[in-house]
């Protein structure tokens, strides 16, 4: 088994309290001394799409670690809390929504899976509204210690987990359809359409519908379009984005994680951009 | 005494600038080496209210450590520089506004405060708008390596420190009043009252008044009312907070830190929520 | 040589996705164990003079180290890579853009400079839209664990590198110009202006005209004017800066990073602040 080198964590919590530094603290408390490395925690409130394709898109440049990911509309409900180990060797803790399931998948897959028995840490006062500081920190704590995956709970089956809540990419001859994943600091577009179904087919420029018809070229980076102009890239994890050079792509699409979003692909010279 | 584990910073310099930044690289330049933790730096500029509630939140579930907190309007001015004692065996250091002393009391009250003496900072050049930097850094680095508190300058009186601004709570038969003291990412309200004061009276819902008159019903998480319904609930450190399922109590109420709040207790089935 | 002591990291890929934590996970996978320190991540985008300037604001409060920094309009294109040596001893990576010639300056100036040979990198797949993960912290990786400098590609002349992108402060008897280089986290202007010139002069309010004729008295700390009043401070770097006591003078005067200040001495009692 790899050995465990770092803690990473995720969540929607935001820097302007003290959430993320009470679970923080309490995993330096519980003698975590592996770095300690923020993924973000400024995921859109609730937003479950997005914190899930981050989480996947940052683990895989990860040291083999336990990982903590906290996007939880259902706190404190019944939903299931998951201790799941992805077969490149990492553990990832958080709730049973669809948010770890990508991540898992970048890893090489669920190679178990456990939920979390959280009896134990209810004697123990935790708040009902607070269950990644006193249920999911200490389980972590205790996975980096070398707590063996099987003693947070009972296994639970792969197939049981709770789907991913955005429509994964499907292809016919004339079309691709997907998912918008996120929108990045930039304003860029992130979908989950994989970048290779566009290679195969070699064309120069896309075509989406969203109120209007855009017809956008395929470039290379950003500067290969004039300032304000818009560019179908490949982004830095292998799928299809759409970006403006020097300014927001989803500004002026309107699009947000888990917009549907279709496109067809169109020989150089069709229907400009607008 | 207590081990020093880790140094904390908390502040209101938000990370648009260097200003935090300059602070850690000066700890790391004076030899500091345990963990160093940010608590949050983007606490409303000026927001002591805020600042010392969230420094009380994360502090008791740090390891004992140092811990630097600056929300300080008055910078440069009379006001002192302190550096606490908590029975814990912690130290906090920064200004004398009152920002230091709901963690001291959460750390189990002031054992010892002494004020820095400034000067022989000032003849190395202390800039008087940045003393988080040239007086409390070094003096954070100081403790942490082992200077004894009272080597920093003369001690006062811990009746001396200038006080929380936050009304503190009361209670009469009828009705409890106390302070909002932050509004958190989600749009909490957050209130310096004791949830058992709650718990010995067993209402079902509270009655707030903010311009209308709001009923709001008592519940043990977000989701035990509908989406975009209030709730009253033990926040996630003892106190009485109002929150929305998934959406915003602070944008309904339009409460602050620091404004007051008065809460009586209501039957069930009486005003309901508007 | 001095020993290299931290790894700092600044951009303007904000905190809200997740490509900070890929370009940290990877320099932990390659095995970095100095401190890793961010300075800011939040530049705004493309803004070379305000990232310029913080970068050089904190590397003068930090160890000796290894700086990344990436503010990158040209990501991808033909631009240089840069691996720069000051004569303090740190090493900055980053694009040829202006970027780093602040910092390479306050550390005593440029000592070497090589520009990465990007081609090994390409050949490994490198994404042209996120040459900060693929390339430069790779090379940060390598430069902390020992790699000569001249080991990343071939050297060029400082006086080949692209210009810091702000108009330098020039003086005449009458009157300053220099240049807006960022506005901090509390609104206040700061400039390229050394304190020490208005300190030969000895002047007592300064004048400057943007749109209106504003007169602005000095003080030495906020505090110094009433709430909500203007004031001309050294700022904590040694240069000129225009604040206004608990409020934003950037949201009074307008000013952006970037824009020409041009500023002339009055005597005290002229026209008033507006």
């Amino acid at each position: 088994m790899a050995k465990l080198q770092c803690v990473t964590f995720l969540s929607d919590f935001g820097l302007a309290d003290e959430s993320v530094a009470c679970c923080k603290g309490l995993l330096l408390r519980r003698g975590v001394s592996v770095p300690l490395l923020d993924i973000s925690h400024d995921i859109q409130p609730f937003d479950i799409i997005t914190g899930g394709w981050m989480l996947a898109g940052s683990l895989q440049y990860m040291p083999v670690g336990v990982h903590l990911a906290v996007v939880d509309p259902g706190v404190g409900t019944v939903r299931r809390i998951l201790a799941a180990q992805a077969s490149r060797g990492d553990m990832i803790v958080g709730p049973d929504n669809g948010l770890l399931l990508p991540a898992l998948e970048r890893l090489g897959g669920v190679s178990s899976c456990h939920a979390v028995e959280t009896g134990r840490f209810e004697l123990d006062a935790a708040s009902p509204t607070f269950q990644a500081r006193d249920i999911m920190a200490p389980v972590v704590a205790d996975l980096i210690g070398g707590a063996p995956l099987e003693s947070v709970g009972p296994e639970i089956a792969a197939g049981e987990l709770a789907p991913y809540p955005a429509e994964p990419p499907v292809r016919s001859s004339a079309r691709v359809n997907g998912s918008v994943v996120c929108i990045d600091t930039f304003g860029t577009v992130r979908t989950n359409i994989p970048w290779s179904w566009f290679q195969e087919k070699g064309g120069e420029a896309i075509r989406i519908s969203c109120g209007w018809l855009f017809s956008i070229p395929v470039g290379r980076t950003f500067a290969d379009v004039s300032s304000g102009e818009m560019v179908v890239l490949e982004d830095s994890w292998g799928y299809v984005s759409i970006a403006v050079n020097r300014g927001s792509a989803s500004d002026i699409l309107g699009f947000k994680a888990g917009d549907l979003i279709s496109v067809e692909f169109t020989m150089p010279g069709s229907t400009p951009p607008q």
